[in-house]
């Protein structure tokens, strides 16, 4: 007689090691740095990293872009909506989770991007994707052109729709046009792309995408995930600063970057909003988000759309850095906006630079490997803010130098 | 020449307005209650239904099932954890989102079901459609047996793990056990199932479905969102209830509902902790949980793991809610649970009865019609917790009767 373990015909277990095995292999296998901000001194915070207590870090690579998860009127908006209706809503927004709050946000929300209405989920990943997959799955024969650099939760969407995609190269309009033209003009049709890519910190051209969305009769859907708070007058987005947002048919954007808090949401006109309300299984079937997220999201949106401070602190701060990487020769990418990649092209290394600075300088700031980004690609990802002052740019810059130097990687002349 | 819109060849608006429509057509057209919450007070809330100001209300469809939502101890670890770090995580958990309170609960949740590991995700939705696409895509060829009740997020896992499925009569062993017998023995197989199905308020043989795992060798996946916290000693639900925890592969519950505040996770062994952490986009690509958000739900759960008081309260009301109306003559369903179901058996009917609680009594219950439950079968589901007292109780009781009365509809001798 065999063990119970020996005689069973699959053996889960080394399938999942397996598994596992692949990624340790591939040098890919992560480990969480577990930190936490100290709230009003962001971007100060404590690294609990097994060693004796936590270590005070400085942080580098967050996407509370604007250090908004601490402004005083989101977390005074939070107080008040935890006392005065507590933790968690309850339920659905159709059953038992719809707040004030929620409607409220939602007409701030439409309002900021010029639309007839807006609608919440648990999160931008999650608005993505029941979004795309609904939006299709409602156009008979929808296909769906896709930049190539789209997030992980917009193919999602576009996979769960079940319709056919195309795939145009990053940002090229040439080729978008020559797979639009391919198609029958009586097949419904929606682009999806975002404003800012992330890992690159280039642009998308709204308005000409959107000029071949016009003259091939397709809908259009934006994330502007990277921009939202961040760009235009009052933080629409790069659809705002460009003047395109009436152009887009739905913008999509989150409220756990530049906003602070957490959620995601979409903007477009009424029908689509009901159209995805009425029929999106991941804004249906899950329990509303908490009021008290609302509650600082609304707060944060609010004051963004009224002050520009924090858009130009960061800008500021953007440039700064990325003019002292490049003085010592540093080899940073372009980027017209606000993220600071600095290219290593080795996954190896990147986690090795990533290790000394966070052991030796404090520095907290995660490389960027596949599958986020093409191998042979990898890369260390700043994004620096309003309150990233000159002086931890300066201790980071000649630590990156120091590095650099040590691990024989080429500078700039 | 024709205008722009004439001359379009896909009508975009005329499609989506004609979804909508076909909701219109069928009754089903949901439009949401807005209201808030009074913490401190539930189940009391106010109404805001364009009347003149907010209106008091009862509200009896909550799934904050034992009012931890305004818990002292929950709501103090929320606002200290706002003080201390802020609004939200900023960051993805792999990139500067990974929280020493996301660690702490992880590991709490992990003791709670008796597991090696546990892995947080934003909602318990999430945690469904992330965990069992991924399982299942890493296990080639695997089949997963389901449930025909199984909630629209495991549905949604299911689909998009691309894998073969099997759906199962409602709690139907044999018929479970037929469909396992007619596959190979050496296919992957995994057996998917909740524990309190949230409409009916009945519960699975969880011990008679292990035992078919055994004999077929099949992994098992259990949702306890609606058991989580209200069943067991310490609150580790249906499965802890019938020790049964050990017996299961995968055990997955919500922060949303008995916990009181938002969010979802799932409680395994290390290697399946870390296979879903290191495979699942719905976990990688999305900003963490809100560290304000884990703290209320570490305080939460550690609650009532050591306090019974919760969940007795809890059984008593339903206990007394359900013989009120059975005493009245009202249709309530059989139910071995916590949840109340009134049998009303048209969708129109249904939303009349809520429509007049909500104007005439004071009483929030939403009516629950298709797609959530099966056509003829439409109900009002009552979730007496803890703080619905006898008065409450007798009110409501009254006002139902006094509208079947109305309506003419059948009350038992
Ligand atoms: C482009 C893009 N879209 C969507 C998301 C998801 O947003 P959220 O973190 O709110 O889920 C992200 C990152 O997390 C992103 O980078
Ligand atoms: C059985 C079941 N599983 C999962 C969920 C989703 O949990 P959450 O609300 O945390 O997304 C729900 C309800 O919302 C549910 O009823």
């Amino acid at each position: 007689m065999t063990s119970p373990t020996e005689s069973r015909p699959v053996d889960y277990d080394r399938v999942f090691s397996q598994a596992i095995d692949r990624l340790h292999a591939e040098g890919r296998y992560r480990v969480f740095i577990d930190i936490l901000r100290n709230k009003g001194m962001f971007p100060n915070a404590r690294c609990f990293a097994g060693h004796n207590g936590p270590k005070p870090i400085t942080v580098w690579c967050s996407n509370d872009y604007l250090a908004m998860g601490q402004h005083p009127k989101v977390i005074g908006a939070m107080e008040e909506a935890l006392h005065d209706v507590g933790a968690g809503s309850g339920g659905t927004r159709n059953i038992g989770g719809n707040t004030h709050y929620h409607i409220d946000l939602e007409a701030e929300l439409a309002d900021l991007h010029g639309k007839e209405g807006a609608l919440l989920f648990t999160s931008g990943y999650v608005s993505n994707e029941a979004t795309l997959s609904t939006i299709a799955k409602v156009l008979p024969g929808c296909i769906i052109f896709s930049d190539e650099l789209n997030h992980a939760s917009m193919i999602a969407g576009i996979r769960h729709s079940g319709c056919e995609k195309r795939v145009f190269r990053h940002n090229d309009i040439a080729h978008l046009e020559e797979l639009l033209a391919a198609e029958d003009p009586a097949t419904p049709k929606l682009i999806a792309f975002e404003s800012v890519y992330s890992m690159d910190g280039d642009v998308a051209p709204i308005h000409a995408i959107c000029d071949l969305a016009d003259k091939y009769n397709a809908l259009t859907y934006l994330d502007e995930v990277h921009a939202v708070g961040m760009y235009g007058a009052r933080g629409g987005g790069i659809s705002e600063r460009d003047d395109a947002a009436h152009r887009l048919t739905i913008i999509e954007g989150t409220l756990a970057k530049a906003i602070g808090v957490m959620g995601g949401y979409i903007a477009a006109d009424k029908t689509i909003i009901d159209v995805i309300r009425s029929y999106a299984p991941g804004f249906i079937f899950t329990t509303s988000l908490s009021p008290v997220l609302v509650a600082g999201a609304l707060a944060s949106v609010r004051h963004l759309k009224a002050s520009s401070e924090e858009r130009e602190g960061q800008q500021a701060s953007a440039a700064r850095l990325k003019a002292m990487m490049r003085e010592a020769g540093l080899p940073v990418m372009d980027s017209t906006t606000h993220i600071v990649p600095l290219m290593v092209g080795d996954p190896v290394k990147a986690k090795k630079v990533s290790d000394i600075l966070l052991a030796e300088y404090g520095v907290y700031v995660q490389p960027i490997n596949f599958p986020t980004v093409p191998r042979g690609t990898e890369r260390l990802r700043f994004t620096p803010g309003p309150t990233h002052d000159e002086a931890m740019m300066r201790d980071l810059t000649r630590a990156l130098v120091e590095i650099w130097d040590r691990m024989e990687m080429k500078l700039a002349a």
